[in-house]
Order: C-alpha cells, then sequence, then structure tokens
C-alpha cells in the first residue's frame, strides 16, 4: 500500500507515493454523482498534491439525485437549484479535473488505466491510475411491456428524465398519468404530479405500498392519507401492457383493466450499474453488486467502489444488500477517497435507516419488515403503537404510529417504523443507534430521552414502543420456557 | 425480600408477601407528584392486590409541574388542564386510596409506620406499611434578602404559586416584573410574562443564561432572541434587595442599581425534601439528596426513594447529581414501585438529557457543561458548528447550533448542546445515546442518519459536529504525542 508520510523535509504532504519522488497520485474516479464528488474531495483533503480526474457521463456535474421529484413539483424552484457545487468549485477550489459528458468504455487493471470517450466529439483517451473509484451509480429498471418503447414512457433518474416528463406532460396537456411501483420515488412522484395538477394512478405488484420499507399495516396509514389526497391505487397489480396511440402513449393495462393516461412513469427497481467492474474482472457479490471491503477496495488492486454500484453491509441481517441511499453513499465514498489517496480509513456498514415525506407524513425505518426478516429466517416480535409528540394538554401534538421488531432469538432491536406528522425521522436515527450497536430492546428501552410540554412528551411514543416490545419478548419466551418445560415433563 | 410467586392454586396473584397469606400488602406513597403517581401506578400493575395509600400535601391530585409557564401564558387554556387524572381515576380504576391534603409528618422505620395529619382539619392517622415510598419532591429556595417577605415575592413551583402570581398582576395592574434566575423556570416564565404583555427585567448571577444546560457561546444565542424579544437582563448580578411600599413589591436592587417592579419571581434553585428521610435516620448522599441504589431501595429496609427528592446517577460524569428532570423521576419511579410490589427493576442512571423552548427556540443538551466538567477534573475538547435542517436547495430548513465535548483523556463523547428553531430535542436524544452507552466520539461519528430533502440533510449537523470533534481529538493526540517525544528526546 501507499505511506503517508511526507518525503520532504521541512514541509508536510500527505500522502506522497512510496518511491514515487514528486510525481503525484493519479486518482481517477468514474461517476461524478454524490458518491464521486465526495470522494474526489476527501481525496483531496488527504493528498493535496494528486491529480484527480473525476469523470461524469453527464453534461452537469452533480446534482441532488432525490431533489428532482421536488424540483419537478416546483416546491424547489428549478432544477438547476439542485446542483451542489459549480464547475469552478472542483477546478479551482480543490483542483479537481472534472470532465463531464465523458463516458468510460474500459477498465484494464493488469494496466492500471481506464478508456474513456467524450460523448460530444468522441475523442478518446486513455488514463492511467494509481487508484481508481467506481462510482458508477445504478440505473432504473424498464418494465419488459408490450408498449415499454412507446413516447411518453419515463424512469425518474437524472435531471434530464425530468426535464423530458415536465416537457411531455406540458406539450401534450397531460391530464393523467400512471405510475407503477409504489416505493420511494414513485411514492414522491405521486405526490408531486398531484401538486402539478395531473391525477395519478399507481401500481403496485405487491398487496401494499412502500413495501421495502414499511409493513403493511404501518404502510396502510399513508396509502389512506394519499388516497384522501387523490391518488388511485392498484394494488397486487400488475402492468401488462402500455397502450399507445401515433407512438404515444394513450393508457395502461394493469391486471386485464385499461385505463387511458398521458404518461407513464415506471420507477419499480434500480439496478447497480456493473458492466465495467464485471468486464474488468472484478468480482461482484451474490446480491450483484460490486463487491468491496470495510476500505471500499474491490477484489482488483487499487481500485475502489462506493455508492449505489455497490453492495453493502447490512448491520441488522448481517448480509450484503442494496440500500441505495445517499446517505450510505457518502460515507463510503469518503472512506473510499480517503483510502485511494493513501489514507486509513473503514466503514463500518449501515443500518438502512430511511427517511421520506409524503402527503404531510413523516415516514421512517430501519431494518428489515417483518415478511423480509422471516425470508432470511429471523423471526421478529413486533409490537405498535400510536403516541402522541406532546402532552395531551398541550396544544399541537401530532399522532405518532410507532412499530418496533425484536429478533425473537436473541432480543435485539431488529427495526423501527414510524409514521406520523412530525418527529418520526429523527426519532427513526435515534431507534437505528440500538440497530446500529445490536443493543437488545431491554437495554433500549432503558435509554432517556428529554422532555418539555412545548417539544416532547414525558414517555416518548419510541419508548413506551420500546417498553411494550419488551414485556411481549418476555411473555414469550415465558411461554417457551413454559412450553420446553411441559414437553420435559 | 418479598417474593413474586403466587400462593393460591389456580390464580395467579403477582407479589403476595412471603408467610402473609392472604393479607395484602401494603405499600404506603409519600408525595403525589409525577413521581408518586407512576410509583403508584407501577406499584397496582406488579400486585394487583396490594393496598396502596398515596398522600399529598396539596389539595390537587397530579399535574404537570412543566405546565405551569404555559398555564400562566394561556398557551395552555386552563391551570386545571395540567392535571394528569382524575381522582376517579386512582380510585376506581386503579384502587389506589388518594389522600389529598394530606401532610406526613413523621416516619418510624423502626416500627413501618408513617404518621400523617389531615391539614383541612388536623385530624391524624398513623399508617403502617410493608413498603414505603418517598416521592417528596423538591422546593424552589427563597433569597435571603431584606423585602423577601413582601407581597408580591413569589416562587414557581406549584399550581397554587401560578394563581397567586396571576392574581397578584391583575390587583396590582401590574406593568413590569423582576425574576431572579435564568435558568429554566426562569426563563420559561420570562416568555410566559413577555406573552402576557408584562415587561421583564432578570438577574442572573453568572456571566450568561442558562449556566446549568449549556455554555456561555451556546446560551448567547437564545439571550441574543430574549433580548429582541423585551427581556432586559442584568448579568454577572446579585439580588441585593426587594423594596417594598405599603408592605408590597415596589422594586428591587439588583448589583446597586435600583428597579421598579410591581413583583419579582424568585427561580434561582430547587432543593430536595429531604427532612422527613433524615429525621427518619435515612441516609442521604453527599450533594444532599436521599440516597439510593439502582433498585431506588434508601438505606432503611422497604424504604424506596424516586423523583426530585433523591441524588441521580449521571452516567456522563460518574456521579451522584441533582438532575430534577420529570422524565428521570418518571423512570425512578417506576422502578421504586415495581419494587415496593415485589418485583425486580433497575435504573441504570441518567445523562440528564434536557429540552426547552424558548422564544422560537428548541434548546436541548446533556452532559456537564465546559465549565462544570472542568471543576470536577474532566477536561473537554469541544467543537460549535452551525449547520441546517435541510439541504441548502430546499426552503425551510433551520440554522442548528451544535457543540460536542468529548473527553480528552478516553475520546468518550460528553455532552452535547444544541440551539435552534426546530431539530434540536431529538436530535439531543440522539447524541445521549451515546453519551449513555459511553461511546468514544469515534464511534458515534460512524452512526448513520436518514437523509429526505424535505425533512432531513444528508450529512446531520450533529454528524458534521462529530466529525469535525474527531479530527479535534486527533489533532490534540498528535500533538501530546509530539510533546512526549519531544520531552524523551
Amino acid at each position: 500500500m501507499i505511506a503517508t508520510h511526507a518525503h520532504d523535509a521541512g514541509e508536510t504532504v500527505i500522502g506522497q507515493r512510496i518511491g514515487g519522488g514528486s510525481m503525484p497520485r493519479r486518482i481517477v474516479i468514474v461517476g461524478c454523482g454524490v458518491s464521486g464528488t465526495t470522494a474526489a474531495f476527501h481525496a483531496r483533503k488527504i493528498d493535496r498534491t494528486a491529480k484527480i480526474v473525476l469523470l461524469g457521463d453527464e453534461a452537469l456535474p452533480e446534482y441532488s439525485r432525490c431533489g428532482l421529484p421536488y424540483a419537478f413539483s416546483h416546491v424547489v424552484p428549478s432544477l438547476e437549484a439542485l446542483i451542489g457545487y459549480d464547475e469552478a468549485f472542483y477546478e479551482q477550489m480543490n483542483r479537481i479535473d472534472l470532465r463531464l459528458s465523458w463516458k468510460v468504455n474500459r477498465i484494464v487493471v493488469e494496466k492500471q488505466t481506464v478508456e474513456a470517450v467524450r460523448t460530444n466529439d468522441a475523442s478518446t483517451e486513455t488514463l492511467q491510475y494509481d487508484a481508481l473509484i467506481l462510482t458508477t451509480g445504478a440505473r432504473p429498471s424498464i418494465v419488459p411491456v408490450p408498449g415499454a418503447d412507446l413516447k411518453g414512457v419515463f424512469t425518474i433518474r437524472t435531471m434530464n428524465d425530468i426535464q423530458r416528463l415536465t416537457d411531455h406532460l406540458t406539450e401534450n396537456n397531460a391530464k393523467r398519468v400512471a405510475i407503477i411501483g409504489a416505493g420511494l420515488t414513485g411514492s414522491e412522484m405521486a405526490e408531486a404530479l398531484l401538486q402539478r395538477g395531473v391525477t395519478v394512478i399507481q401500481a403496485e405488484i405487491v398487496p401494499e405500498i412502500l413495501p421495502v420499507i414499511l409493513d403493511p399495516d404501518m404502510a396502510s396509514i399513508i396509502r389512506t392519507r394519499a388516497e384522501e389526497h387523490g391518488v388511485e391505487y392498484h394494488l397486487n397489480s400488475t402492468l401488462e401492457e402500455i397502450v399507445g396511440r401515433n407512438g404515444k402513449v394513450s393508457g395502461v393495462r394493469i391486471s386485464g383493466e385499461e385505463y387511458g393516461v398521458d404518461a407513464v412513469i415506471v420507477a419499480v427497481r434500480v439496478k447497480p450499474n456493473t458492466e465495467l467492474a464485471k468486464n474488468a474482472g472484478i468480482v461482484l457479490g451474490e446480491s450483484g453488486g460490486i463487491k468491496t471491503d470495510e476500505r471500499m477496495a474491490t477484489s482488483a488492486s487499487s481500485v475502489y467502489a462506493a455508492g449505489d454500484c455497490i453492495e453493502t453491509y447490512d448491520r441488522i441481517t448481517r448480509r450484503n444488500v442494496f440500500f441505495q441511499l445517499a446517505t450510505t453513499a457518502v460515507r463510503q465514498a469518503l472512506v473510499a477517497g480517503t483510502n485511494a489517496a493513501g489514507g486509513n480509513a473503514k466503514y463500518p456498514g449501515s443500518t438502512g435507516v430511511t427517511t421520506v415525506k409524503l402527503f404531510g407524513l413523516e415516514i421512517a425505518s430501519f431494518g428489515p419488515t417483518t415478511t423480509a426478516s422471516e425470508e432470511i429466517g429471523i423471526h421478529p416480535i413486533s409490537v405498535r403503537i400510536t403516541g402522541s409528540t406532546r402532552l395531551p394538554y398541550y396544544p399541537g401534538g401530532k399522532e405518532l404510529t410507532v412499530k418496533l421488531l425484536a429478533d425473537s432469538e436473541d432480543g435485539r432491536l431488529l427495526g423501527a417504523q414510524l409514521v406520523g406528522e412530525e418527529g418520526a425521522t429523527l426519532r427513526a436515527n435515534f431507534a437505528s443507534i440500538a440497530g446500529h450497536l445490536g443493543l437488545s430492546v431491554e437495554q433500549f428501552e432503558q435509554i432517556e430521552t428529554c422532555y418539555s410540554p412545548p417539544l416532547a412528551p414525558v414517555w416518548d411514543p419510541v419508548t413506551i414502543a420500546a417498553q411494550a416490545l419488551l414485556r411481549r419478548l418476555q411473555t414469550s419466551r415465558g411461554a417457551k420456557s413454559q412450553k420446553l418445560t411441559t414437553v420435559e415433563d
């Protein structure tokens, strides 16, 4: 590996290459989303002299993908507002060689080279690296149904996607849109469309919305609210065909019924972009994402990876999974950038703590759902309570529904799911520490929370849920030992 | 001790006395604040047949003391709204013998008796107990200055105090009030008075407000806001005299200057009510509160104590201190009530996590201030950052200032102080878990938080502060080892 000691007396130069004399380290980063940008800035912090090249295949520097639905709905005034930093911040402030509209075609790990092509003039360049960081991200799936190639079918991943959708809706004076999938992006887009005065029908293949982050009993609270706002759900339903007229979307057939719509948004699944890595012989994990160790190093020497293109260690299920979370991506990118620049950092894994706001409700969760737990052989015990964010006498308190899951085997806190008009997001963080550390419900229940009439109740709803869950665990154990006794008798 | 097994075949009776046959356990609770009430209800949960007597010296059942400033300001519609449960809930629903306006004069631990007198008719009764719980609370101090006995001098502890203050202000058409002390209660009352159209001058003996929960650099944010709302502070200032005319307050002399006021609120310190315990020979701690073990047992057999009358184990400073927090009190009371009824529960100590809302700012903290740390030989390293509760592009984000303290010796998180228009309270809970568990800043920094544009930023301000604190700790250690090397050379 690379040393972090200075070679020149009298000057502290961090991260020069061993034996490299005054040759600066060459760091190449493929992908200019939030992971690539974060990796670049952190590499720069560690190594002030490195030559850092950041290649992005879009025409714009990094912007907030999570902000796209809010720019679409005009809550955020413009798409441009989502751009993190202007090019000068990369180039002048951080001396990062930012190359936009460059596509990487090949990585040759034996030669430590990257072959790139500039998309506007097809000029090519082979870049030599001392360290390579793959932040190639992910892309949405297109469902393989008839009509999927019609004009008016969209996925939501890039600023360009939103611009094209906006143009299509305007040009066609669109009144109604079908959204396929009721996960995070699909649900955010449903609300954004309603805010723009477009009606929404939404199809979800499983029996309830938001199936990745919530159990059905929790998700139904949000569905009810969304229905009040006008979303027409088709649950347990499959998109069979996108119907067209003159090459344009005119309807969808969902589980045998046809509905007239002016556009279709497919928001079903995001897949990691791993082709470059795979073709270079870099090992992928069983889940399909690039495999890394805790230093974010891949199987190839001096090649790191971070963000949506990799699989992440889930501290709760103790498996490698896709989280596709910006918070996870930036932490991995910080580690990858640091290590690529000769530092030494580790990424400990994630609890997958997630939040989303829909129709005035804060929704947050960490850990597997009940169904997801059972699928991997974890048997959860859970409770659901509805409390308030204030004492009853203080005006303005909001209902907060909290579901907590425990592993029935070892009693540890397995997950939390929270829905309410306020206070869900930050309470999910609170609970997820327990998940991160592997605390038992018994340990978690003992942690005090602060109280003041205008701000929080004496017993926090999360604590009330933890107390109830602890009683249920104790009853369950009592029943188990009772059962054992009976058997032995 | 008392067993928790059932003696009667066919019926599960938890907590009957050994050898007591069918005699119900007699539990006496002295003090009907939130601790006494909580202890009573939890004792009832554990022992369904116990005879539980709850003695309160006020005429009303338990009400929220913390809510008093909000009933005074009319944010809460009435004083009566602060009452937790009506008498029927105690008597009929929980079979608790609630005795209001009863004062306990003596405890004889050798005989396991309590001598009480009913204040309205002076009738007396001696109660025999199998278990006694002391929840005698605390009382505010009166400053020993000339004029302290004038009409128009108030402390804020009981509903009666608020009623008398309200009557006095109305009867005297009060325009201006002096508050002595700028801690939590004094500050809440300052805001409440301004909301009622009364101007406020506030004296604090130390150089900055809220000295128990915040460092001066953090408290100054709130002071500036309060001054904008009209509070006239006199810091570093001592009340020397309360000036009167015709037996009524007409002014105060603070550090040599006289100010005309219509009333004085003394909000300087709360002291534990320990006379009963002390006279009964029950051991007090060095800090002056009743000493208990983690089962909330006092030095006297079968006597438990909880809440503001005891000293609490501070998990951060590892000392016994006064927290005077409702959240701490109810947890101790749950443990005391459970154990008094034959159960087995433990109280693990507190981080003292505290929150208060003042002039539109959420304020929250845990752990000792920098000054308090130094006084007990802990040398903190700290950082202060100001972040936002949203990404810059999303409208409505609020500034949040976060100060984190670490123990420079072992690198653990020692405290957090947060001030902002939103998100301080629940983030203090988040940070205080680290304090509760003794996590290092390095461990704490690794814990992910959730993000969504309308709800929280990618890097939480608490995480940003933790990252900065970690760098400062590492620099400090580098400097220390450098220093050691130099000495050894």
